[in-house]
């Protein structure tokens, strides 16, 4: 079975958790700690030179990285990847403003606030990332005001990826509670089959 | 046709105007600068919420952004995009990795260098970012020492995505003299059927 490295803190691991949970993927978790600074070892980075979680390790050795990247590996033949070319396109579009836009902005704060406890020499990073992240969730707002889920009117792997650090970015000092569309989305992905809190392992 | 709202000095607009000379795509290009502030518009915020070029906008109306998303929308069913599943994954892993590792160190320090001319405010971010810039280069380098291309053997969106930077990497301070694998595989690119420079528009 598929081993992978990870750490349910992360929102980019708990992404490969919640896909696994949703198709029923038994699966090896091997916990690796980026506060412990395990995946800055030699070892770890013979298996991503990138140095980055999550990992995935298939049975006949292969590698597998980038959370975005393994979450269409196990999901391609699903209904969680779009069949349609154009939902297909707006599936990555979601996926690549997730990891450029979003991900950058709430999960640093949120890793700065909740992991480093707000060291000093990262106050100034912490202020300016602000309003990046608050224009991250008006983008979502402005999409999920119109539409149940991110990609057409169906759960995909948008909905993951887009819901891991969204549905935490209260602790990266992110005050959800003036994007109500948002607060619908989120009550949806855990009303969905195969639900896993962040917190279940 | 579909138009393009780009910046051709604009690594993430300049891969759209590659692939489509390689596919022989007619298009129109509708010149868009971030530094003139066109992309915070209100007009250009009703095509894209997150303020973001390149756009493409289809003959029917439909919207693109994400500049890799746009490559595949485009390139699908041609040969620039895996029909392996596995190497379909990898081109994505490559993606990824370029809007997340590759992108914000090489293509940030080159708009603070090139476009910004180094103001006094950026100059701490502009150096903090060279150590990531390098680590992404190796990441590159690494795997190019080993394959002709980053997918399999074969040219695809993947090599278009992290050319588009790594190839002005010096115009952000970079010195890619001691990275002979990269340099190898940007003269292939150049050698590939329709190629045309960032500056032939």
């Amino acid at each position: 079975m598929p081993l992978v490295y990870g750490d349910m803190a992360s929102g980019n691991c708990y992404k490969i958790a919640l896909l696994f949970s949703r198709l029923g993927i038994e699966h090896e978790w091997q916990g690796t700690l980026v506060v412990h600074g395990e995946t800055r070892t030699e070892e770890f980075r013979a298996l991503n030179p990138a140095g980055q979680i999550p990992v995935v390790v298939l049975e006949d050795g292969t590698v597998l990285t980038q959370s975005n990247a393994i979450l269409y590996y196990f999901a391609r033949n699903t209904d969680l990847v779009p069949a349609d070319p154009l939902l297909m396109t707006r599936m990555l579009e979601w996926q690549f403003f997730e990891q450029y836009s979003h991900e950058p902005t709430i999960a640093v704060r949120r890793f700065i606030q909740k992991f480093l406890q707000m060291p000093a020499d990262r106050r100034a990073e912490y202020a300016q990332l602000e309003e990046g992240g608050y224009r991250a969730l008006g983008v979502l707002e402005r999409c999920l005001a119109e539409n149940d889920f991110l990609v057409g009117s169906a759960y995909s792997l948008a909905d993951i990826s887009l819901y891991a650090y969204t549905h935490v970015a209260d602790e990266g000092g992110f005050d959800l509670s003036s994007f109500p569309a948002i607060n619908g989305w989120l009550d949806r992905v855990q009303g969905e089959p195969g639900y896993i809190g962040m917190n279940s392992r």
